[in-house]
């Protein structure tokens, strides 16, 4: 695994992140490429929204079970988003709005600022929201009305 | 980074994995998780989808530039699903059919049969196919007709 840049975002630590069900994550921020990768950016404008896999770098070990913010009842990792994981990787869909040379600017970070960049993939497909089931979280929702 | 259990696919070999801009992955196949992480499942039979994170471990090295199978223009690594990629991750949703144990049968599998999984997550939203760009895949399509 190989680091090929960085997060610069305006959350300077994991709690300013807006967590919780509703949340839009809307915020700015920019992936910065390190050098030696900037050829493989190569036809990236082209793409709406990127998959960007990262590093929870500031996570200690691993629990397998998580408590949400907004629900108390424990889930298993696996069903969760915690940074709490056997391998501890980020997973954010972001909305490309510009490419500065080896910098992508992007809408939608949850990431703090400084957070290692391991892999940028095209988003290509959705599913389609009526095949869409999303456990536990539309219980917790319903539970807070 | 750890490997929390492990593909058992109908593919097995890379070459035998349906490629190609139209392409459908709806294979059959069983995520089947380590006896030690079997409590991390908990709640995800609510979730319709999910988020499967894997190695490429065939894969040699990386290249910056990758040729798709369906465009013969070379587009830089991030913009493509190439295995050849500095972190070599894989990343697919599949639609969770039923959990049986520590077993999860799911549809649209297109890894091989052994492949390591790193992760699960849910799979939770999807970007409005309305605000979706494709880059130079629909160019591609285009030219295909």
């Amino acid at each position: 695994m190989r680091r090929i840049g960085t997060v610069r975002s305006p959350y300077r630590a994991a709690e300013s992140v807006p967590k919780g069900l509703g949340t839009k994550h809307e915020a700015e921020g920019v992936l910065e490429i390190e050098a030696e990768f900037e050829a493989g950016l190569q036809d990236i404008e082209g793409f709406s929204h990127l998959y960007v896999l990262w590093v929870f770098h500031q996570a200690q070990g691993y629990e397998l079970f998580s408590v949400h913010p907004i629900d108390p009842q424990p889930h298993g990792v696996f069903s969760t988003r915690s940074p709490q994981r056997p391998s501890p990787i980020g997973l954010t869909v972001v909305r490309l709005l510009r490419r500065e040379g080896r910098n992508l600017v992007v809408l939608g970070v949850d990431m703090v600022d400084g957070t290692p960049i391991l892999d940028i993939k095209p988003y290509l497909s959705s599913v389609p929201p009526t095949e869409l089931k999303r456990g536990w979280m539309t219980e917790a929702e319903k539970r807070r009305g």
